[in-house]
């Protein structure tokens, strides 16, 4: 499978629950993010390829503060999310309305951050999906610059590196290392049918003891 | 009266701010749970009789680890609340769709958590009243299991006993201890309509000094 | 300008992220609120003039409990916005829907507050802007109590004097300090246009570099 | 018995562990304070009459600063303990070796705060038992003032009222209610025999099971 | 190598920073606990073999509070750790003075909890070394229980497997995996004279650069 | 007055209550460090002159790891303290024993820092006075990185310039900026006399309305 099939039948069939059961079901067990970073609209999807930044909160305006930003936003691909790694700074909204329609004209599909984020009613009128730990107006301008991007990092206490798979939806985050994405979107798309068999028989009135005897699947 | 019928008129005329406002005119003072636990749907209003059970994180997954819980969930009773203590874990969504299917089909009327909880989406859409710390999609599969049920618990800071009315909306949620709850309602009930008729004296502009020496509320 | 001018002036064009920014390039950079107080209804709009309170728990209930909220309250002036300090307080539900009803017939604008607030469904249905940090239905009454009021307050990290220019939305709230409040609606003005042109820009799908050598603004 | 044997009895052969389990075993179970609240030595020992003082933060320098914190601190009796309720604030040291030095002449036993204490290298030369959440050289003029004294407060969590017995030492704080005092002595008098008993059979090498099984303390 | 003669070399000369640093070059890199797991005795240096109990908290006293408990402990083997994991409990002190000499009688070494612990002064009279998150003088009867023991568990965010080597001093705590523990040993051994060597060069005045280049470690 | 000489005086005469009340009557309110931060060893005095470092985590280890460390720390003059600001970091002992022999070979008096410690007993050996946020064993190579030194950093939310003076004793520590330093100094002299002559009238028995009359201070 194609890495583009395999986000079409994410974003069709599966959800973080479905996913993240499958990676435990392949022993993958530390890909959830933390509960604090929420969705602004619990309603959008967000499935994609992890463009990863890394910023650090500085105390005096750089020469050039935008340049790194600016350097690295430019290079997204399509399919891509841009995953900010704030070190869980609450300083600034370190993303916005500028940032998110940038990404979005080079294609990206959305951003998580484990920081804080603003303009959030343009970023919902935009209907871009933006994960975030908080919201805040304070511009991120001469206090927190991308150290790196491109690299490694820890958001939500998940390590997340280049090229993972990000799915995101009402319940949180879930990230798909990528030698996992594909195994993990078949054992998620098997206990989806379970489940949807169980719930139609909890529905009819069967106990749960009877419909876990005969799915096996809770 | 009744059980039946002090529900309903919880459901018909009361809410958790003047229950919390009863049980403080009759002594009985540490009954509102911590504002860290709210309503999946705050239109939702829950009112109900406490079933309750006591979680533990564990690191291993136990040999049966689903046992306990479906043999909790299937002696759920018509009207019963699932009020669900883990000890404030945030280690995993403790309560999901399946189980709020299964509570719903016993008559249940929904759910509180001091943990967290996952298919919000499928369970908002079943308008089944869940309350919890938070959401995340991790299953609670050989993460956690229930050490007790039908037992004291604290949730929210509440001490919970069996029995106790539960009652929950947009503002949070009261434990109505079940030898308080009938008077509760009843004073509850005298003051809606101070207020009522404070909130009428306001809006047509009198000075709160003066609505307040007429009604004594506030 | 008035006051009046001012106030409408932001109310029709301005926003939080963009007064925060005019403040910033004023160098006046700690009047942006924690991000813990946020809105009931982030549909709400709050502007307006600081009158502030500033609360103290207490463990008994004093002999005349009202006596000096209700002294407050009755002041307020039109366009008024009250600003309660309760030092961060979790105990109760400080601000509620009868002293939203009384704000209002006084001309008030709306409410902020470091602690907690209750009645969110009633004071929704008013559509009255009501920032807190939590809500919770325990009532204030012998928990609570006003200390002072017009006196300068410290909520949500940012002092707030008497007269300053509350600004509250989606994204959060931006203390406008008197003496700065003209200067900062001017800066906003011209930062809000630059970024109107390179959002234009971006969404026609040029590059962030030439956008921003061309704007300036990020 | 009168307050001074207790005392003396308390400082002679008790501890707050053992005051504890007696409170426990009265069935009086919300005793003991917060683990946030530390001795600046954990060497002395604190027994005495609680004095309750209640400080609110303030933002702006009040006219006459000290004037109640002096009228209070010049009422301590001898056999008091001077219990500063600051609704946990860590915004100044509340207490400090000055306060100190004015309590111990008064006859006053020590301090407890939850607040923060400063000075603590005189006050520890003193040998004055003050317990505190924390330690902070900022001054609390123009910073927290009395709002009462002689009130009940919350202090670590547990409520106090003027007159409960404070006990202090290494391992935290115990508050005895007046009326509960003599009791909880005697029953924890009776405990320390059971758990010497069992410490020495112990060292002996014998089975948990069987010491418990013959003293029936652990 | 046998587990005595390990044991025996990292008292003797290794510590846990230098052993977190082998773990570190053996790429096992998630085995040092939590900042919050503090020494009762800075002084004292602990190293055994991993006795493992998980605890939960509960509402209401149990038939027989300590038969689980007293069943573990009884267990015990010379050179054991007893490792506490109650989940970040900050409800009791679950370890205490006569569960110390228990342990003690049997050849344990110490304990480790991310809990609480009391009679503090007598542990550390004993010099039986503890690690705990805290103090608390309030005893676990009927609010803590053991839920099993020899399970692996989770303390101070490090999975520890019974069997496992524990290692304290001031510090701080690292957890050796069986598997891992004599080539952790040997790696640190080797570091060991390094750092002593950069050590030397320093007081000597030397230049970081040039003793980095010299013996490679920092 | 020459810089030696002013912390000479420091050094000698005063501590950090009085310098932060000296700030205070000069106007200067914000800059005393958070109370998270506290000395290794409490005994210990530390002036200087502050030389600050700026690091951010990172999650995969840089090419030449200790560069700008070693090029930092190679740097340092007689009398610098050297400020490490981590933002807060609890991932790494961010400090340890051979910096700080290097920093002593260089002539710098002692570090501060927000992050945690390590190699504490061996620093304490040194008499080398370490502020921290706490101890941790692990390393912090490939995890911490300099961003940038000689900048303006914020610790324990004090801002803090390269050449300001630091002071830290048992109870914290206070930054006298440059411009204020000879000055509070001055006002520090001045309070500390009046300090003196109180307590000897509050240990003579006086009351504390007379003492404060008579000296103006508390």
């Amino acid at each position: 499978v194609t890495e583009m099939t395999l986000f079409q039948t994410i974003r069709e069939k599966l959800n973080t629950a479905l996913l993240s059961d499958a990676l435990d079901s392949l022993g993958v067990i530390n890909q959830v993010m933390h509960e604090s970073i929420r969705p602004l609209d619990p309603e959008l999807i967000l499935v994609g390829r992890a463009f990863t930044m890394l910023y650090v909160d500085v105390y005096e305006k750089p020469e050039a503060p935008y340049d790194k930003e600016i350097e690295a936003i430019d290079q997204i691909q399509p399919e891509d999310v841009v995953v900010v790694c704030t070190n869980n700074s609450r300083l600034t909204g370190v993303w916005g309305d500028l940032l998110s329609t940038a990404t979005r004209a080079r294609g990206g599909q959305g951003a998580v951050t484990d920081g804080l984020v603003r303009d959030t009613r343009k970023i919902m009128a935009m209907r871009f999906p933006v994960f975030a730990a908080g919201i805040k107006p304070l511009d991120s301008l001469g206090r927190s610059v991308p150290y790196s991007y491109r690299c490694r990092v820890r958001v939500g206490d998940v390590l997340v590196n280049p090229g993972d798979t990000i799915v995101g939806d009402a319940d949180g985050l879930v990230v798909l290392p990528a030698e996992f994405a594909a195994d993990a979107v078949r054992a998620a798309l098997e206990k989806l049918n379970k489940e949807n068999s169980s719930r139609k028989d909890l529905l009819e009135g069967r106990y749960l003891r009877d419909v876990y005897a005969k799915y096996g699947v809770l």
